[in-house]
This record gives structure tokens, sequence and C-alpha cells, in this order.
């Protein structure tokens, strides 16, 4: 059922949407990214699931309006592995850095690295939306052996990177044009890439 | 002056040091890392300087007690640069992963870097220590160019595998015996050391 009780009217498509947003922070952090359905989140805003389709697309969708993620990861993944294994590391690094230097976009990440931080259930939040969203079109492009071991060296790159650069501000890193960053994080990440695992 | 009013009687050792600790937690927070001092510590508890010299034996023992930090991380760097650059990736990733995987030794990290999450000033507590008592050893035994620059693309490999293993779970990381995740991370390190930047 709508909500705003208070005032006896429908909330107008704005109230709703937020409404929505607000049931799926309060799920999300609640029941982690797993355990959280659309069909949950429908009811605890009291709309019809197809109107969460409608607004959101997805369970991705939805939890990338909910922390104010302002890009689709998965999209973006896709493209930086659609060269090839060979144009991963460039790709990526400049992927990563593009959205790192774009304050509406750090600002959310780091809050759900401040969440995931915090206590477990936070960090299995994060764990499961960057494997579902991240990592799986990563593992799917790398076509080597061991990816998903080689896409958590990856990852981990990015993470430490962020957090030094960004989040730390790290001197003389933080204050490194943003092309000197792309170029030392290119080469660390095709390195996991190209080498056999014995040589990592 | 000394604390526990209530009781009259002037707190005993203990109580002396945890007063002192409760100050120093509540000065890192407002003030940072590096506006904090010993003097004003001392102040905020009521007791001597010469006190908390006595208990703690410098700022860096104080905040290293504060967080609960079981181990000295200056004296420990030291030991991993005093083989020479050579060793520096295989002497590193060794500490490195004793540590993380001693539940003891962690949870003081994660929690440092959920408050480095939180806000800048946690953000700057956190670089003021990790430049002043890790890096400044590191940077010291790189005995390259540009080792500042490389210090920090270290201790960026560090703090994403730290939370992509430890906190993030992420699997086949997590699962991988210690002994891989050394040397997974010490060819990243050494790689770093020992590379014209040109090429890293």
């Amino acid at each position: 059922m709508p909500s705003s009780p208070r005032s006896g009217r429908r909330p107008g498509p704005t109230g709703t949407r937020d409404e929505i947003l607000r049931a799926a922070r309060a799920a999300f952090a609640a029941d982690g990214y797993g355990a959280t359905s659309l069909r949950g989140v429908a009811r605890d805003a009291g709309v019809d699931p197809a109107l969460v389709i409608h607004f959101f697309g997805s369970k991705a969708g939805l939890f990338t309006a909910a922390v104010g993620w302002p890009f689709d990861p998965e999209d973006e993944m896709r493209r930086v592995v659609a060269g090839g294994p060979g144009s991963i590391g460039i790709n990526l690094a400049r992927m990563f850095v593009r959205h790192w230097e774009d304050e509406r976009d750090r600002s959310p990440i780091v809050a759900v690295l401040h969440v995931a931080t915090g206590d477990p259930a936070g960090a299995a939040l994060m764990r499961e939306y960057l494997v579902e969203h991240l990592l799986r079109p990563l593992i799917a492009g790398l076509g080597t052996d061991q990816p998903e071991l080689r896409a958590g060296m990856i990852v981990s790159q990015l993470i430490g990177l962020g957090l030094t650069r960004y989040v730390l501000g790290y001197e003389p890193l933080a204050s490194a044009p943003a092309d000197t960053v792309v170029e030392l994080l290119a080469g660390g990440i095709q390195r996991v890439v190209d080498e056999p695992i014995a040589n990592l």
C-alpha cells in the first residue's frame, strides 16, 4: 500500500521513488546484497514490484541508485574486457581513475568502503556486489588459468590505490597527474593478467 | 588533576593508564595525529607528561596503545629493509601477512581503515601515522629514485590485499594459504622496488 498515511494522499512519482530507495537502503544494510529481493523492497515500500523494475531495472540498478552510484559498473566492465586480455590493464586503469577523479563517483565508493570496514554484514554487502557486477565480467574476459584469483589480485590493487591516493591523500601519489596514475596502475594490472601465477 | 572525583581517591596505576588512553583516543580523533601532543594528552588526563612517557615511551607508542595495536610497526619495518632492497618484497609480504592473519592485529588495522574512510580527519590521522612510522623507514630502505612514489604504490598493494582477503573475504583469495598470499604479494612489491618508474 502507498505510504504518506499522515496526508492521506498517495505519494507522487518522486515520493514513491524515494520511498523505494529508503526501503532498499534499509534492506541492503540489514540483510546484505544477496538476501535482499526486489519483491521484499517493494513490499516494505508498499508498492508493486513492477514499479521497482520500472524505476530501477534490476537489483543492481536499485543498489546503484540506493548508494548514489552514478554509473553502471557492469556495463563499464564489459567495455574494459571487450578489447581482449591484452588491453585489460590500460582499459581498467583508465576506467578506475576516471571514476575516482570525479567527486560524485568517489563519495559513494568511499561510503561503501566505510560500511564494509564497519562490520561483517557491510563487508558481505560490498563483496557480493563486487563479485556480481564487477568481477564476474572481468573473470569472463581474462581468458587465463585461475581467473578468479587473478581478478582478486587486480581488484585489490584498485581498492588499495583508491584508498591511498584519494582517501588517505598520501603524497606524492595524491598530487600525481591522473595520466601518471593510469600508467602506474596499468602495468601492475596487466602483469596480473599475463604472467603465470607462479611468477606473480 | 587525577580523575575519579566520585570516590575521592586518586586512581591507581591501572586507572591512570586507562585515563591517559581515554584522553589520547579523544585527542587523536578530534585533532588528528600531527596536532596531538603528549603534553596535551597529559593535561587532558590530569597527569604529568613524564607519566605518559613512562607508560608509552613516545607519541607513536601512545597511538599504538590507544588503537590497541599489538606490535611496533616502525621496528618491524626497519627489519624489513635491513636485508637491502632485493629482499624487501618477500620480507614485507611476510610481515604483512603475519599481522593480518592474527585477529588481534587485524582488528585495530580494520578499525583505523573504518575511521579513515569515515571523514577527512580520520584519513589524515591514518596518513600521518603511516607516513611517520611505516613509510619513512621503507623510503629510507628503498635506495632508488622516487622512493616516496614507490612506497605509495607498495602500501596501496598492501592495503588493497588486506581489504580484499581479510575484510571483504573475496574468494578464492580469502581461503588461499598464507604462503600463497605471501608469494602473490612479494612479486608485485619487489617489482615496484626494482623496475624503472616508466616500466611500472
